[in-house]
């Protein structure tokens, strides 16, 4: 049961289980969490990915990616192509599954609540202001963030970083993203965070629900895909 | 005075006395910190999980279950049941304790308080929708997210955490899981955290309660015993 | 210049600088801070702890206490008492020129601040339901959870705290004590940083400030160090 | 690629990209962390500073400065000035080009927004009430906070902090002054945290952009200047 495709699997279900899961605290009807605000989903979105990276590494993904953005950069840096495209398909598989999780979690509350784009906004990201240009520069730029972040931590320059505090420093990278670049597309800055849950969102019965808006969905896709290239491209230029 | 059974009980009572203590905090008439929202409930509580276990792992628990379903599913992965029982009586005991501490504490704003609902919920968990099987689904999936991120944080896939930090993780975690799972049910996860402060509700001479809800008291008390067995099988086949 | 009381001086100026500054913060008309709440205000507190233990340590005071109530405690159940009374003479001196240098930080804000009480409130607690016995058990209980989890944390049980965690995991014990304490009375829980201030209080020129309610001064010192004897013999009577 | 030059410059321009953006967030029209209000502004620094220095660190800048006054005053301590003027080139650059960035990610919010005074605030500081005196000391203070902030951090009296750990504290350092401090002036405590800002305020073709304040322009680069001077001769003379 330990494999690097088993871990990428269900890291990105634990990440997306919880990411998933504080927006729809956040945002459903008569949920304890309505209105908790912005502070609330970027803490939440942060601790989900520092448990989502506990859960890949415990069975069997070392480096626990849990993006496709990260994945293709890291194979860009090292030249290791073998792994990118079963890491892609277990991350993909996992963030469905996780969203998946998470519409059962608030089973009553999707009936209660009116707005069709609030459901959506639970499973996907959507635009603050509807430019794809520009919204793709913000994911792009997120990304490279994410990617640099990741990479400027666990560099020897920085002395080596103890086990435990790892994750929870990535947690704190995302945490930072989502507070300082969230506000202009809700920070997506991973294709299987976007994608999976967005399948699921259109496959799932969910009470009252309405488009998953597949004319935005390339957007959280190509551009972190972009983002996880060019640092991919400028890590390896410098190591 | 080192023990286990000791250990669980002060560890339990800390547990509970600083987290109802945060909730009478956020809804007492009169509190400073009253609608201080749900960022300052999840992180009340995820501090009062830290200081829970470094107290009963400094008075003789080294695992620090503090909860009948984390007693539960290690007991099912590891095949160790001797200390069930004895465990599962010094949680409750320690739940009771803190929050009779609780209702001490807050003594002068009981009497302010006009709403009997408020001051439950100071004590026990309530659902938002009251739908016992939806709400028996939220309690469980939380409780199996507690478990394995405990497994996760301190698995050796993980690569060792060192001493200090390992509470402090375990903190996180349940931040997490208010955060992201919370909205539902106001997670329980834990029978003695519910069932332990509805039992001082119902005996203390409260000024001006209700009911103490028995009706519902069953849900977070067999859906996370529930949810533990679950993952304890699911880490008894995985490890 | 290292000396233990140099430290306990300058640890517990810090300690107050920051401490009474983020209620100033939150509190005084015009502050870009104003109104920012509960959350901000106990983790301000917290980490004005962390850094007030980085400074004594660094001056002179390895146990840092920088708190009579500690002081007590420590020297109950270690039965040495040479240094309580130099040590409290540093600790509220210090609390005196940390709350001198607030209203300095702060200065054209007391003016544009008409309330004398929340001006008070920036240099002392005051409680939310004035009962001076019940003020006087949340300010024990406060303060006896405060020596108790100083205590767990660096126990020989829990393993042994690294450097550098360890004053950050004292911060977020009192960041746990504020959110889930703190609602009663403010938890001064430290009777150098409530009279200190509280004098500051009285002495400074501070523009259009009212009593410093010298009634109820006497709870917020004899309490803590009530607390802080129980967990003295407490402690002592397990260890 | 590795130099201290070049660490300072990549850590100013991440520190400055995320502080500049969850100001860009808390303020600008449509953002989705419109009025999220202090506590994400200072969340939002504290962890910029923690990424920052790893970035610095990680390029080549063992000490990962950021900031001109930190580098005056380890350059007053320990009598090393030769690094002094391109350490505070580098920094101010960086500066400049993390608040492009910044001004790119938020792109199409420039326009939404009426108030241009909000726009200057995402670049640079500007006081609560405007006394420049006033203002200057709390810079001053502020800036003193932060050079014996780290100082004590990082002492060998207070153990050694292992490495990952030393930047997240300094990020709660800047946590704790924006709490603590930030209400007056917006802390800059960095000259170059609002003099490069600022710069590109004046001259980006933001939309509807007004006045970039330079009247007050010389107040949050002298005070932090001169805070970080007292901070070296007080470290001088202790250490």
């Amino acid at each position: 049961m330990l494999s690097p495709f088993w871990g990428e699997f269900l890291g990105t279900l634990v990440l997306i289980t919880l990411g998933t899961g504080v927006v729809a605290g956040a945002l459903l009807e008569k949920s304890k969490a309505q209105n908790a605000g912005w502070i609330v989903i970027t803490t939440g979105w942060a601790f989900a990915v520092m448990l989502g990276i506990f859960t890949a590494k415990t069975f069997g993904s070392q480096d626990a990616h849990l993006n496709p953005a990260v994945t293709l950069a890291f194979a860009i840096q090292k030249g290791e192509w073998q792994n990118v495209l079963p890491f892609f398909g277990a991350q993909f598989s996992g963030a469905f599954v996780g969203a998946t999780i998470t519409w059962l979690h608030y089973l009553p509350h999707w009936r209660e609540t009116q707005s069709s784009e609030l459901k959506l906004a639970v499973f996907s990201t959507s635009p603050a202001i509807r430019r794809p240009f520009a919204n793709g520069i913000s994911e792009m730029l997120g990304t490279t963030m994410l990617v640099v972040g990741v990479y400027v931590i666990f560099s020897r320059g920085s002395g080596g970083v103890t086990a435990g505090i790892g994750p929870f420093l990535v947690g704190v990278l995302v945490w930072a993203i989502g507070l300082s670049m969230g506000g202009t597309t809700g920070y997506a800055i991973n294709p299987a965070r976007d994608l999976g849950p967005r399948l699921a969102h259109a496959i799932l019965p969910i009470a009252g629900k309405g488009s998953s808006d597949w004319q935005y969905a390339w957007v959280p896709v190509v551009a972190p895909l972009a983002g996880g290239a060019i640092a991919g491209f400028l890590l390896k230029s410098v190591s």
